[in-house]
């Protein structure tokens, strides 16, 4: 592990590359032992047995010259395997090896985007990286800006302190503010929770979130976000911004962006679009349709690591309109002084809310590159295949009720159990789940309606793997069955996962 | 690129570290093949030159099975390498091999820490890793929490999130807060410009930062801050927060824990302690008294990916009390529901800002248990010794001008010009740095002392490759130097960085 001289080797230099080889076969070894030994999407046993072997196998005194190897087999012994078939709880996707690959040379390197002396060509990258994906929402790529996120989450709050500070000018001040202008943010109630939370940390409160109804796929409806709008004008607020969702974390709905679009307009409102999930049909002949009217939103989120099989984080963050992006703007002598601007070095500090900033635009550029935008979208269309698949496939189970026609690439449904009530059912489904993922079997979802009160627990396939096959889901569709009447028959709740 | 069916590989499964093999392969080849051509610590030439260059390497029709090997020889071609001993601009350290190695392993599997059924064995490392950061701190493991973060940035908006809930319960409301509850935050002149950022984001607007003075080390001064507090109280507001920096990023100074715990104490204002750059003193014996008191802060921000070899990002936020750690509790139906709560499965979610998380927690587990504290601590040393040593060169050259001491591992100087006046001074060190770039001998930092008007420019060494020799920084002076010379005799402003 010591080069001459006992310093550790680094990754970069001439000699970085030769001394990260032997690691490298190290770690792809490990990885192989460890997904040897699970042997399935998720090992079985549950967390405080996981726990367990992690503390010791971190215990030891001293360092310890075998640890990457010994961590490794044990990080993919314990992992929930989004590569699996039956790992398919969450918008949490397998990456492709050449992502990973892309992935390793910015680790290597470690350029920072935060000043171009940190990152000249990431930051020519990421530049270029910005224009292309701008030119896909359908922004005009001259006119827009952004910046890498690490998420959906991180671009929301973005998206809602540019709406903030447009109306209220800057900061927002604490006291003082008439009624009239009281900051509100319309959402649909099955808005991301992360809007609830960018309004708390922007200092307006969850209150100032107001929900509008859905209908069953989860869709808002756009009379009533012309309701609510007017409602909250006539309550004495202001509406500062609409959330339109393209893609909701549990149906893949859609809102009616034109609409939206239309109303936030007519309202002086910010329009933000989460497509952090159902920006990836953007990539998709078939599915881009879905999000008509886009490009009218005043910001955008898109996250490459749902739809679009990289490596956490690849979140991307874009505005239409490059003069709209003020709040960030900012000096830093030792980053970004004025006469090195003055001289052509461009500076991305005053784009993003993170000084140091890896360069994940690197991996999603490689990949865009390695197989083009027509062969992204052959990958959201198999998932999406994949899903008709797997509803057809519960609706022809009489023991599962399917919630609803896939739009994107999740199916809802539940086991129906013979048991009488919701709340056998919804204890039933929860059990069914973790009992799933106790045996190591399956990783499936779990969410719940929208509202209050029982019967509203579903179970979710989230289906991210082009590489599943129909056959997969078959089986997968007969393990949740089969465990939904073992646990039927058991004679109480089980407390299989409180090893 | 593509398997059969012409799906392209997965990195995870079975069969993903056989698919990453040949990948990994090529981009070893192609970092080696940049950094050759390259040939030092930054590709000669500006900005618009590489630009061009990612442009014509982007450009082309359809699908580019060459794309992986052709973008990553140019990001290393382009890259400003920080394991270059010439590269010492920024807090942008060279990352260590078997971190990197560790961070393809987190690539590969994609973990996320939003749910343990994305992350099982990565969730207890994450929360045993945090345990053993926090009794480095000095925290009671038992009682303390925290998070990886992007970076200091995230975590000093963290610590300043937790310090205004706190005062103005839960979320902030916009009208009716009577003036005595006005809050405010104080943080030295010397903080980090992300203090002024957290402000802003979290609804309290910039000015309400409150300045201390600095000493020419720019460390805080007690009796000012014991001022500055009263003042506020004085003023009809509330100190919600003192901001103590525990290593600026210029001169890496470290402020009066102790005498900040205890006016922070007596005001009921929040601790944070910004130990984004100081904090990997804590690795070091020799260096450790610096930060004494660091244990008695209600938050702290520690920074893996500077003096800890990592790449980016390792941030750590860490605070005293998991008590105090309220604001982002979170239940989200398809994360984390209550009876999966209630059956052992553990939970992540409300201790981070976002929602999905790469596990960088990994890598920092394998660099700590391969090399131990000892062995991490000797790199800090070894970074501290290059300090020393250049702060005595600069000091034995007439043609260099030392600002003071080096408390880390920054040693902040200027050129010296025969040239008259505070303004040509600036202008010649200022242009000087940017030869430096632009003919690719050297990444040298720049950065202003506090105040105002001309004079104020220095150059700075951030030292953080343990690998360099104090010849290396020999020469590095000494180019500095003849650099500075040809600015000096050279006709006017010279136009070369604008090419």
């Amino acid at each position: 592990m010591t080069a001459a001289g006992g310093t550790p080797p680094l990754s970069g230099g001439s000699g970085g590359p030769a001394a990260l080889r032997p690691l490298l076969d190290e770690t792809l070894d490990a990885l192989a032992a460890g997904a040897r030994l699970r042997g399935g999407p998720v090992p079985p046993g549950g967390p405080a047995e996981l726990a367990r072997e992690v503390d010791r196998v971190l215990t030891g005194e001293g360092p310890d010259r075998h640890a990457l190897r010994r961590l490794t087999e044990l990080l993919a012994y314990g992992a929930a395997d989004p590569a699996d078939p039956a790992c398919a709880a969450h918008l949490h996707c397998p990456p492709l090896a050449v992502a990973v690959a892309a992935d390793l040379a910015v680790s290597a390197l470690n350029p920072s985007q935060d000043s171009w002396d940190q990152a000249p060509a990431a930051t020519a990258l990421e530049t270029a990286l910005l224009a292309e994906l701008a030119a896909l929402v359908g922004f005009p790529p001259a006119a827009a800006a952004g910046v890498l996120t690490s998420g959906g989450t991180e671009s929301n709050l973005m998206g809602l302190m540019l709406a903030r500070d447009r109306v209220l000018g800057g900061a927002v001040e604490l006291d003082g503010l008439p009624p009239g202008r009281r900051p509100r943010i319309i959402a649909s109630a099955a808005a991301h929770f992360s809007v609830q939370r960018a309004a708390a940390l922007l200092g307006l409160g969850e209150r100032a979130v107001r929900s509008v109804p859905v209908d069953r796929d989860q869709r808002m409806d756009g009379d009533a976000l012309a309701d609510a709008l007017a409602e909250t004008v006539w309550e004495g607020a202001t509406p500062i911004a609409v959330v339109a969702t393209a893609g909701t974390t549990d149906t893949g709905a859609v809102d009616p962006l034109g609409r939206c679009a239309d109303l936030a307009e007519r309202h002086g409102a910010w329009l933000h679009v989460d497509a952090a999930y159902g920006g990836g049909a953007l990539l998709s002949d078939r599915l881009a349709p879905l999000l008509d009217g886009i490009a009218r939103a005043d910001s955008v989120a898109l996250d490459f690591h749902k739809l679009g099989w990289q490596p956490a984080a690849a979140g991307v963050f874009l505005v239409r309109c490059e003069e709209t992006y003020a709040s960030l703007a900012r000096r830093a002598v030792y980053l970004n002084p004025a006469d090195d601007e003055q001289a052509g070095y461009p500076s991305l500090l005053g784009l993003s809310l993170r000084t140091t900033r890896r360069a994940d635009a690197f991996k999603l550029a490689v990949t865009l590159r390695t197989l083009g935008r027509p062969g992204l979208g052959a990958l959201v269309d198999a998932c999406h295949d994949l899903a008709l698949h797997a509803a057809a496939a519960v609706r022809a189970e009489p023991a599962l009720d399917l919630h609803g026609d896939p739009l994107l690439t999740t199916v809802l449904f539940r086991y129906r159990p013979a048991t009488d009530g919701p709340d056998a059912a919804d204890r039933i489904n929860a059990e069914l789940r973790r009992r799933l993922l106790h045996t190591g079997r399956a990783v499936v979802g779990r969410t719940e309606l929208p509202g209050t009160g029982p019967g509203r627990v579903r179970l979710k396939l989230t289906l991210l793997n082009p590489h599943t096959s129909p056959a997969d889901i078959d089986r997968l569709l007969a393990d949740i069955v089969r465990q939904g009447r073992e646990v039927e028959s058991a004679p109480g709740p089980s407390r299989a996962a409180q090893d």
